[in-house]
């Protein structure tokens, strides 16, 4: 074998010299600008320096920003070099051969940092910015953890304190990740909590209150709010969260320019939206000024149908309506989430920004049951080895029926996705479905509120 | 920030393309031939032949000779670049500047591959050579379960069977990675099993009976006897074993030479011996040669002693003396070991070539206490966000201690270790030394039986 001409046909890596050194912003690109995020109280847009208060002065300030390129501080580019960024662009030949495709499928391996997925791309920024304006403690809410196993690796790195409210269903479920960031030396509270007042009034009235994202939200904010030192951290659907991420698919671009390719589809997995967004803005550019057709595909649960059956229009945030309204596909603020294992995935909303490009019709959705996507999974594990997080598995799915027509059809399309992280966290889950215990669930009700505006 | 300089300063980072194409076999360059295995019936050394019952003939082969560079086939190059092979080698700087020491600190990162440890290194290895020679199907035991995970792998990427042992209590208390295991569709039974009359043998005594890595070593060879499609395969002690782990340290080598610096220490953990000597033989040759004075430290736990307190003599692999004796560093084959959460450190022997480089003085070895390897263990996380092995912690803390050690006398030392696994599978453990639970072990008995030879 000559391993020099093989090599690129496994693993395309690009050197830790050539790191993207900019985020890309789209709304540098957008045909119009987004409308803004509203305040309940008015219905008028908010004032950024309102949310200041709760978000680092930077952050409010690339929330809003429409700069194209926004250069990433030395010492968050340091520290993405240290969780062993660029990631490598995987070619996954021996799922193709299995399949018999002519297409092609390469996957971003986000999975390989400390955290075990693309959550530090934003965190380790997000946490950079704070401590530079003299912020102490962040705080922040976590659903299945890996938002608050990153917030807590960045606020380790950068020498912050760190309080997580988990929710309690998952807090007693999934230890692994609250132990995790007690390890980085985080404090972690099964929310609902003593430790505020709205979880203290949760609590009276029902001591083993199993808790949800929106009222772990409430208590991180209700934190924050007490403590002058403290700010906010969110993990996906604002604007700022969603240009960290883009370091994702800038090294992916560079990377398909090495193998002189270029992605006919590029689908992942929306929970929030920041994943899909990090690898797929940079290529969404070129689409949008009409240089290219490439095809992006959201895939999202058959459970959580944000996307594909949600409405456009302003919404809460949070089910305990504290946040501003955003403009967003949502499934409604009080829509209950089914137990899916895919925790990140569990949102009623979606990212401003992709709902923006679902509603014009620069991309699309589609929506799966969980025993389908496992099955995927098993497949990209018995042929690739790697074991793919339960949310990442929506875009296999996607990914081998994609493959699978192109069979049919003879097409060599080239299909790029994001292995977000790994599932070495979620091995209860594959026995579920190993056992053929594991459930597929219908939708909630889902009941979207209107607001005058 | 320069990124171009300063990037080697956090991973040194091989090309693919630069991937190493040989192993090394260090029985080429000892001062005389190491000790042959002995018959236990006759006392005489083995007959190869006999053992291509159990092993694949070309693994029989490598384990006795003494070819210096074993080329690895394109089939196993191929596997490697798939595992994101070749490695990083990591310079852990926030960790220097935590303990303001001015050595410098460096590791390989050898828990990235999907299995989450070196242990493919080999198994893909020798998955690949049971297939070429028409095996249909891999047998083994497991203890605490990162062999097992990754011979199951390896199974799947190669097409054959795999059919694992997995000691009874780890099945019940490590659901994960026999979890692993299934995904990557291997059969794992917990042992004793009733897959095999001496399993059987064992639960009509005691139909709880929780088990033991020798009860496990009997039940797969028993399997692989019965069958004249199935072979056996081992994760560490053996000499090809341990030449096919060298790519890391082979690696390595190539990474000190492009930052121009050549590591005056190398520590790692050993159970069997597989980790450390991967990455330090392709060093030790130089010492042997006369031509450096690196140190070279084995890190083991006090509550297995095997090469701090162990006996140098030939003694059986297993509990139950099915094994041919091996001439090596040993507390007995019927030592206890005690129950600490580094699984991979629980073995009564070592590998015939450490035991033969430590008796002739070319390396030492220290032991620790669970509890301190854990702190060690939570300052790398908090300082470099890796969260390591609880096997790797052993190393971890010893290279901390120098590092130490070079604060008060001044001294700049290279300090390399082998960074062998993660310790997202040890969770628990973590927690239980976060809640100050974690017990420290005395050793077991020590008996160490002779035989006239």
């Amino acid at each position: 074998m000559n391993v020099g001409n093989l090599s690129r046909e496994r693993a395309v890596t690009l050197s830790p010299d050539d790191i993207p050194t900019s985020w890309y912003n789209i709304q540098a690109d957008l045909p119009e600008p987004i409308q803004p995020p509203l305040d309940p109280g008015t219905m008028k847009p908010v004032n950024p320096a309102m949310l200041e208060r709760i978000f680092a002065k930077e952050l409010v300030r690339q929330e809003v920003s429409t700069e194209r390129f926004v250069k990433i501080p030395d010492e968050v580019l340091d520290a993405y070099l240290r969780q062993l960024r660029p990631t490598p662009l995987y070619r996954a030949k021996r799922l193709e051969a299995f399949l018999k495709t002519p297409a092609e499928i390469y996957y971003k391996c986000e999975y390989l940092s400390p955290a075990g997925s693309h959550k530090p791309n934003t965190a380790l920024a997000q946490a950079y910015y704070n401590k530079k304006e003299g912020v102490q403690r962040l705080v922040t809410e976590t659903g299945a953890g890996q938002w608050g196993t990153a917030l807590a690796m960045s606020s380790s790195l950068f020498g912050l304190k760190c309080r997580i409210y988990m929710v309690r269903v998952s807090f007693q479920q999934k230890p692994g990740r609250r132990t995790m960031a007690e390890v980085w030396g985080s404090e972690v509270f099964p929310s609902p909590s003593d430790q505020t007042k709205f979880g203290r009034s949760l609590l009276e009235k029902d001591a083993n209150h199993s808790g949800s994202l929106g009222i772990a939200i409430s208590e991180a904010l209700e934190t924050t709010l007490e403590d002058d030192n403290s700010r906010y951290c969110l993990g996906s659907v604002l604007n700022h969260v969603l240009m960290h991420q883009t370091i994702i698919g800038l090294e992916a671009k560079k990377q398909f320019e090495m193998i002189d390719k270029y992605p006919d589809l590029i689908c992942g997995c929306v929970g929030g939206g920041s994943n899909f967004s990090g690898l797929s803005f940079p290529f969404m550019v070129d689409r949008l000024k009409g240089k290219t057709e490439t095809e992006f595909v959201a895939c999202e649960s058959k459970a959580v149908p944000h996307t594909t059956r949600g409405v456009y229009t302003y919404d809460f945030g949070d089910t305990a309506k504290i946040t501003p309204l955003l403009m967003m596909l949502t499934l409604g603020h009080e829509y209950v989430c089914p137990p899916i294992h895919a925790g990140g995935l569990r949102y009623h909303g979606m990212a401003p920004l992709i709902s923006y490009l679902i509603q014009k019709g620069y991309m699309r959705s589609i929506a799966y049951h969980q025993r389908e996507v496992f099955e995927a999974a098993r497949i990209l594990a018995q042929t690739e080895g790697m074991i793919t997080a339960p949310e990442s598995a929506h875009n296999v799915k996607y990914a081998i029926d994609e493959a699978l027509k192109c069979k049919r059809t003879g097409e060599k399309k080239v299909i790029a996705f994001n292995n977000t992280g790994h599932g070495l966290l979620d091995l209860s889950a594959y026995q579920s479905f190993l056992d053929g215990k594991l459930l597929d669930y219908e939708p909630g009700k889902i009941e979207v509120p209107t607001f005058d505006h």
